[in-house]
């Protein structure tokens, strides 16, 4: 059959983009159906679910949900490599801390001698002690260079295909996106905006307390080496209440961490999603959640059968998992 | 002279908002000019100084600077009000607490006996034990109905009507434009999108600690009686960085607590406007600087001085102050 090229042009101009599929890295299954539904019905005028567009809010936990996690949160990956860096510089720095010393000889096991203590030593000193924008350098220019330990790729190149296509759809459906994660505030803003389109401004994140200091040529924030706010469990709606001033009517996690800002935005008069992303593809990613130290996800995923929260199931629902496959 | 209709469509077309006066209620002095020449020079394609809009942040003070603050903040009169509304449900409360007591009888000098403990503690029990939503629902009430004790206008008609105009003019040439006050972040939010069109997750300000609270039905902020963040002097930076994670191009204040937010604006390698709004109209407002309690002005004054921060002389470069002023 020969196609008139007019043809061609008024088709490509009447499939509007609303006709598109919004999420094609998603496979046809009910979750896909029951976010789109949720989508629709909360910003079709006229709809009973109608939500202003002031009020459309999105709230995503980072590690594990837009990104991977294992086999630990890349942000530890950055304090191992910034340890090792510190004591070649200075090799008394690794002598004198056990914490140091077991993060130069990437001792996992050693570092969790004391419980989270050596953990949170080795976040104190290689995320203190420098202004933010030193920090956020450091930090770019690992990015640009780290490998994930398993599968030989750049961190930022882990975040997920269908998760990227879930914030576009949401923002085009005139939802303001952002992150609400356990992580470290300032360093998900390095990366934030050109991995996911989130700016800096809608990243809601852990932090340490900063002092600021000024000279007669400058001003700056300084990292200091004590925690300011922890951002996981109740202290995700907290952060929200704080930084965002608005419930959002829709939160997506993938642990027990998340289980509190899903409540949030769950149990209100206005509609609420919650969605869990639940990590089920050992073979594409990896499969992990009740005995998981990483991604710990048990209570939660109780709360999503008992809440008609959707549940991802990964294995059978995201056809695409990693950007890199799309260029295969 | 007869104009033609076709004659006046087309001169009103042709003047583009470019070239129309986008601060109307401002004298054309140097003051003005400064203003909109950083503006133009840093958002012209191609200017030296040019900055990218997602790098536009404006950060404005909010008591004193975008409306007035004496006799004394608007949010203490809330709090003076709040304290006679619960002693009236309940008389023991003032029997029981002086602070109350003195605030019941509108005894400014009482409450301040111990210094600022008497108004911290006024703050802690008109600012505490509800939600998030029953504290700002109280507010917008009170807002509706309570009247400025010398003026006897509404707190919200005492908004200043060159700020408003400066606002606009921000946000139409590609600014963000965001509050950070010593005042409440909650109490702010109430009405910071109606009066200036800035909306709550567009707020900085101080904070008390909050709960989360879960039922089978809710999930709620509730506020405690604890500071979990005073917003002002070397704060005001902190929670930029916290809350925007970028330095403002522009700080706007009217006092010493806003000093440092404008040294964080103004000394870097990027441009940055500073700008002090100076009550020096005792007829039209209040005039006051040095030796003020509320709006304290003098570090920052001498700053302005030494740093080529803009100085607004209200009485001088303001032509309106009110929005009132152009309804007469």
């Amino acid at each position: 059959m020969r196609v008139s090229r007019a043809f061609v042009v008024f088709f490509s101009i009447s499939v509007s983009p609303a006709l598109a599929d919004p999420l094609p890295s998603w496979n046809d299954t009910p979750t896909k159906a029951a976010i789109i539904d949720f989508v629709e019905t909360t910003t079709a005028p006229g709809s009973d679910a109608y939500v202003d567009p002031s009020e459309r809010i999105a709230t995503f936990d980072n590690d594990g949900t837009l990104w991977a996690e294992q086999p630990y949160y890349f942000q530890i990956a950055y304090a191992l490599d910034e340890a090792k860096r510190m004591s070649v510089a200075d090799p008394a720095i690794a002598k004198n801390n056990p914490a140091i010393k077991a993060a130069v000889e990437r001792d996992i096991n050693g570092l969790l001698t004391d419980g989270l203590d050596g953990v949170l030593e080795l976040l104190a000193i290689t995320h203190s002690g420098m202004t933010t924008g030193k920090f956020q350098s450091s930090v770019a220019a690992w990015l640009e260079t780290a490998k994930h330990p398993e599968t030989g790729e750049r961190y930022t190149d882990l975040v997920y295909q269908p998760m990227l296509e879930l914030l576009s759809y949401l923002r085009e459906s005139g939802f303001k996106t952002y992150i609400v994660s356990g992580g470290g505030i300032d360093f998900i803003r390095v990366f934030s905006e050109d991995a996911y389109g989130i700016p800096p401004e809608q990243i809601v994140g852990s932090s340490v307390r900063t002092k600021f200091e000024v000279s007669d040529e400058t001003a700056e924030t300084v990292k200091l080496p004590e925690l300011f706010f922890f951002d996981d469990n109740e202290g995700k709606p907290v952060a929200i209440d704080h930084h965002i001033g608005r419930r959002p009517i829709i939160a997506v996690g993938n642990s027990d961490g998340d289980q509190q800002m899903l409540q949030y935005a769950t149990r209100s008069a206005r509609p609420g999603l919650g969605i869990i992303v639940h990590h089920t593809d050992a073979e594409r990613e990896w499969a992990y959640d009740r005995d998981a130290k990483v991604g710990h996800l048990d209570k939660a995923l109780d709360e999503a059968g008992e809440r008609d929260w959707v549940v991802v199931d990964m294995k059978s629902d995201w056809r695409t998992i990693f950007p890199s496959e799309l260029r295969q």
